[in-house]
């Protein structure tokens, strides 16, 4: 490091990225700029690829693997259809900060020499390609977590013998299923950002729409996923970095509560802060993929590995019974709806998002009443207070290892002293003291549902707005109150925007000045088109419910991708 | 406060409890001094009670419930007895803070009326009286945690309405299962120490042998049970609360993993501090009680109303299938056995205890390998690092309410400074890790046990020795490890210490000075008699795992007391 500058160091990195790919899947020309081709998805990217590899790549996860388990597909043109995709969506929006296609590919070439001799798949991911945010781990593969100073280290600290390092839990699970691992995906600096930039390599912006932002931490991940480079993939999330990649790319994505994947060794830059950890969950193209993802990875007991996870099985009987109730069988579901959280309001598009899951839900006979919580604003503090408890010191000793500055979009740019002991604790029982007025709050509801009972969901905004401009994340109280409260959410589309229909009322009174910026930032122009989720919440460690929910409403809102299962 | 001492507002205390108990029930004459009378166990207290109250206060929590439940005795005859009982044993060893007797009673006359009018019991606990460790809160009752700035506030802060303190959320379930609560048992000063001595009841010593201590933090618990003062009580564990007590007072506990049963609304002097949490637990006779209590319990689904509870209902299928391999149906089953933690030997009442449960162990045909785990040394550092983050602030700003000093046998009797939140983290991280290998290293044992499955169980001493006399207590790593570790472990009592018998080789080398000391301490004259017990502990949430082996365990050591259930 001494001998180069961290300018140096990166550029060095992003070249040896670019050259790694194969010379015949380098784009023939430069990308117009994003004023003229906005969107790089679908025809824009198929161009690149033989229909074969478009049918492959754009088929669903649970589908890719009925094929490749049963013989009808071959691994190794799995893996080499989605390593050729991914090659040219990084080509496209630079959202990728590893790619290990060679060791992909003799990993399909393994397990289609398994198959060939028992005549049977290895595991029930059996040739599932997987892409990885690169917070995760993999043998053999670097991790920046968009760090210079983390180049060519583990976790920034020397690395002993550079051909082994420790793989997260989660990813040798992921092997022993049979699912095969080729990229990592890109991440802002520290991974601790609503959108997506580093010094490495450079910003990943929405491939629906270039002048847009595709959302973070997980945003090389979002991206990738709305460019069909990845069949699923793993993200992290701590305040939203799941759900707003999620949400600004059209895609699925669970954020599960903590304890029930896990994330034995996966890095992050507040590592030892406890009171609102990181949770790793799938984001995918179907509901049905992420509950196929997350169900394999229950069964195969991973508290027997990682001390933080709960002895909790898949319970496919909560399923079936929100399943059957949602359609009508047995007593009718009650939701809660929050049209906003009294901070910043949802812009038009997101608002009418809303309005047509309740509508839905409505129209099925289910009760949906208004959701009045403690007040967000207080989730918000304490989150804030929580996640910043070591004022930005490990953040900023990693930037001290290449000398590399702050981006400007990054959560903490600027340090301040790590509090005292007394102040972290007093920090946590504000956390404790908030998530029980919730619950209570929540019980409270059966009051008002009409079932006696309490509301079974919660239906809320992702973000206020779809994707905005470079800068203009601004606001991610939607959902990090969800972290605070170690909730289960999942993300589903809903509807993109619409420069027709979706505007401000022309005499709209903001709430305060940020909303008011908020409101200033909207251009029906600009995000005509742009991808828009909503949140489906659960209380702590009820995936099973959030997910049989999600699959039903996006089947109702006619987003369902593959059957029911 | 400012116009009295703390002296004179503890003395005060001291005299409205002990006026508060009814003249018919206050001791005649003095006890003679420990010296010439050291047990007051049994016959001693018996000789102040009727031939009535003997036979319930005698009687087995499940057979009093199965007796309120049918209508054979009355509720307020079983509560007056308990009342009795412990009031007496108060004045015999000063092991309640609180007494609410009338409280109780006037409970106990609901339910018998209820009984009446519906034939049928309120619910599964129905007019049993369950103890509590004074840092749980019940309405209308002080907690003082043994510090005197706490008499008459709620955890220090002023009392807006005398009457009305927020209960522990523990005491309202079991408010609805049909229990009733009439005493608050006696901790030490802050709750935070092995042995149990404050400035308001004073000393509680051990009622087998008043020259010797109670054990600490639940030690008026434990008194109490031994006095039979109480049916089942509960307590909290941090380093060993519920455990030391238990085992010092020949009865049985059990510290669950945090998240099991509800501690929201629970005193604790480290509150906030999260790496090592408090737990709360049952104390009683019999593990057919411990059993029935956290079953009733779970059974109220308690991670409804506590945020930091998880949905893990009670598994009735692991006890049966535990239980019928120990007793010899299918796979055999592997046990570890800790011998010594390397850092201090067991004294010889203690080894012999392991012994004796090894060779039943082994008699009834299953495996046992020695315990070489991670170093506990290691696990001892990362339990005083993270349980000290604030330097003992809360401790000693909660003396200064009052100005009393701190005792000289509490834990952090000397304030410093708290350290800061990037320590804090560091700390967090050195715990996390340590819980992993301590997970690798019980994962590994599947190579040792002949069975090609890790061990099912891990044998240990609680403690190092028998109870010892007052200010001896000295160290609790036995305990304290599988607080860092947050394994669910219970106590079950196994032998008593016998001077003929428990002796140390005369060519004993001491592993250290502090093994040297605790060597020297070993009086076998003075320790005869006293009670030992050992610890049966599991993984994480591993609760029935645990307490179907302590039940069968102890049944074959012939100290079942109820037929197994």
């Amino acid at each position: 490091m001494a001998d180069t500058t961290w300018k140096e160091k990166a550029a060095e990195k992003r070249e040896a990225l670019l050259s790694s790919i194969p010379l015949e899947w380098r784009l023939p020309a430069p990308l117009p700029p994003p004023a003229e081709l906005p969107n790089v998805t679908g025809p824009e990217i198929r161009k690149y690829l033989s229909a074969r590899e478009i049918e492959i790549t754009e088929t669903s996860a649970v589908y890719i693997i009925r094929k490749t388990s049963s013989g009808e597909w071959r691994c190794e043109d799995v893996v080499r259809a989605f390593c050729h995709r991914a090659a040219v969506a990084h080509q496209m929006i630079n959202c990728l900060h590893e790619m290990f296609f060679d060791a992909a590919i003799h990993d399909a070439k393994t397990l289609d020499a398994y198959f060939a001799e028992h005549g049977k798949p290895l595991g029930p991911l059996h040739g599932l390609p997987v892409s990885l945010k690169d917070t995760i781990h993999v043998s053999n593969v670097d991790t920046s977590m968009g760090i210079i100073g983390w180049l060519d280290t583990f976790e920034g600290q020397p690395l002993l013998e550079k051909t082994s390092r420790p793989e997260s839990t989660i990813v040798t699970h992921l092997r022993t299923l049979g699912a095969i691992h080729y990229v990592k995906t890109s991440v802002p600096q520290g991974s601790f950002a609503g959108e997506t930039i580093n010094h490495i390599v450079g910003h990943t912006p929405n491939p629906s729409n270039r002048n847009l932002v595709v959302g973070g931490s997980s945003g090389g991940e979002g991206g990738l996923l709305a460019l069909y480079g990845s069949p699923i993939g793993l993200g992290t999330d701590i305040g939203g970095s799941i759900r707003l990649p999620a949400s600004f790319n059209g895609c699925y994505g669970l954020k599960p509560s903590t304890g029930r994947l896990p994330f034995q060794g996966i890095a992050s830059i507040v590592d030892g802060e406890s009171a609102i950890p990181f949770v790793v969950g799938p984001m995918g193209h179907s509901v049905a993929d992420l509950v196929f993802l997350t169900k394999a990875l229950l069964a195969v007991e991973p508290w027997r590995s990682d001390p933080g996870d709960h002895e909790l099985p898949w319970r496919d009987e909560v399923c079936e019974t929100v399943r059957s109730r949602f359609r009508g069988k047995g007593e009718r579901l009650a939701f809660g709806v929050m049209y906003s959280d009294g901070i910043v309001n949802p812009q038009p598009p997101v608002a009418r998002a809303l309005g047509e899951a309740v509508q839905l839900l409505k129209s099925l006979g289910h009760t949906v009443i208004e959701w009045k919580p403690p007040p967000h604003a207080e989730a918000l503090t304490i989150w804030r207070e929580n996640i910043t408890i070591d004022g930005g010191h490990a953040f900023h000793s990693a930037l001290s290892l290449s000398g590399e500055p702050a981006t400007p979009t990054v959560f903490g740019s600027k340090p301040s002293a790590p509090v005292d002991a007394t102040e972290v604790m007093r920090r946590t029982i504000a956390l404790r003291n908030y998530r029980k007025a919730y619950l209570d709050y929540w019980n409270s509801t059966a009051a008002l549902t009409g079932t006696g009972k309490p509301v079974d969901a919660l239906i809320a905004p992702v973000h206020h707005g779809p994707p905005p401009a470079m800068g203009k994340v601004r606001y991610m109280g939607y959902t990090c109150a969800f972290n605070v409260l170690d909730y289960s959410v999942s993300v589903i589309p809903v509807t993109r925007a619409r420069k027709d229909i979706d505007v401000y009322p022309s005499n709209y009174s903001p709430l305060n000045k940020m909303d008011s910026i908020v409101h200033d930032d909207y251009n029906a122009n600009l995000l005509d088109g742009a991808p828009v989720g909503i949140q489906i919440i659960g209380q702590r460690l009820q995936e099973e419910t959030v997910l049989a929910l999600s699959e039903e409403i996006s089947w109702e809102l006619g987003r369902g991708q593959v059957p029911r299962l």
